[in-house]
């Protein structure tokens, strides 16, 4: 889901992946106003060069960045809907909980206010809503869940339900919640609707 | 929900009302950085000393605006657990596709951060969360649903997913979201799960 890297440029994954982390954590605890690419470099230790070897304007770095550190929906395919859905709300716990976490919620409420960050953002989310009712269809193409299964519903209940858990538990109690355990019980609960 | 006025003051609800709405417009298009006494009392065209009449801080302000211009769970008594989730599926789409959208979602992210806010906006959300497992509990008594009904799950799925189809709706189709439609498809959808 990230954007191209320049053609024949060599990279350095480590670099790579302390840009991508450095530029997610200053978005969440910054914000927008406090965010460059000078920043970044600084955060993430490296040159200014190495951040625009890849990515050509902050916007880009910002939206190339987060699409890095969240789940890849498209990714995701066990053999069952279950194991899918299951898989789905571990990675968006994970993320929700993780350090993206915030950067993620900033960005939906920042992302539409900001020009240049949000084609790129809503192209990034596009492809994540397409691949996710690729997903549901499959279980329908499987037999799993009746033919005429609400798929809207069911992934903005699977999706929405996991944001909320994470939001609605106080910051101090959610190194409790239980990830593989609350993540069983979701799915099984919205599959006995379809099933 | 709200902070107790001072006792004994009189109150104009008509300055109230404005001055919630400027409040709650502000702090969502301007955050907290923008946030101030002063800059409420300009945008509701009202004194300072109306809204300190009031609001002892900024902190209350915020907390207790906010609070005013969203659903009030505890209100919400239809007699059927079907008729109470309709309704407060409803009011949330509302809030979420209203002007006080953007400040919820901020709240949630921000007041964490924020000290005097933090408590103020937990205490709040602590009284809704209440207020919206003992609906469920009714629902639960009058023998509308399973006694082993995972309240956290409905609760979670019901209102993440009415924030989450409204977040992944790009914002110039927001307009043709169907409240009524969707909160009635929404209920019916996760009480079979549980019915």
């Amino acid at each position: 889901m990230s954007a191209s890297p320049a053609a024949g440029r060599p990279r350095n994954p480590d670099v790579d992946r302390r840009v991508a982390r450095a530029a997610v954590e200053l978005f969440g605890s910054q914000g927008w106003a406090g965010f460059s690419v000078e920043a970044v470099a600084r955060r993430a230790g490296v040159g200014k060069a190495s951040i625009y070897l890849r990515w050509p304007s902050k916007e880009a770095l910002l939206v190339g960045a987060l699409a890095e550190r969240v789940p890849v929906v498209a990714d995701v395919d066990t053999g069952t809907l279950r194991g899918d859905l299951v898989r789905l709300a571990r990675q968006l716990l994970d993320m929700h909980l993780g350090p993206s976490g915030r950067a993620f919620e900033r960005m939906g409420l920042d992302a539409p206010q900001l020009p240049g960050v949000a084609e790129r953002w809503e192209r990034h989310r596009e492809a994540q809503v397409r691949a996710a009712r690729a997903m549901i269809r499959r279980g329908i193409d499987r037999g799993e869940i009746a033919a005429d299964t609400p798929v809207t519903l069911l992934l903005d209940t699977l999706c929405g339900g996991v944001a909320l858990h994470v939001s609605s538990t106080p910051e101090r109690l959610r190194p409790n919640i239980d990830v593989e355990d609350y993540a069983e019980r979701l799915v099984t609960f919205l599959l006995r609707s379809v099933e």
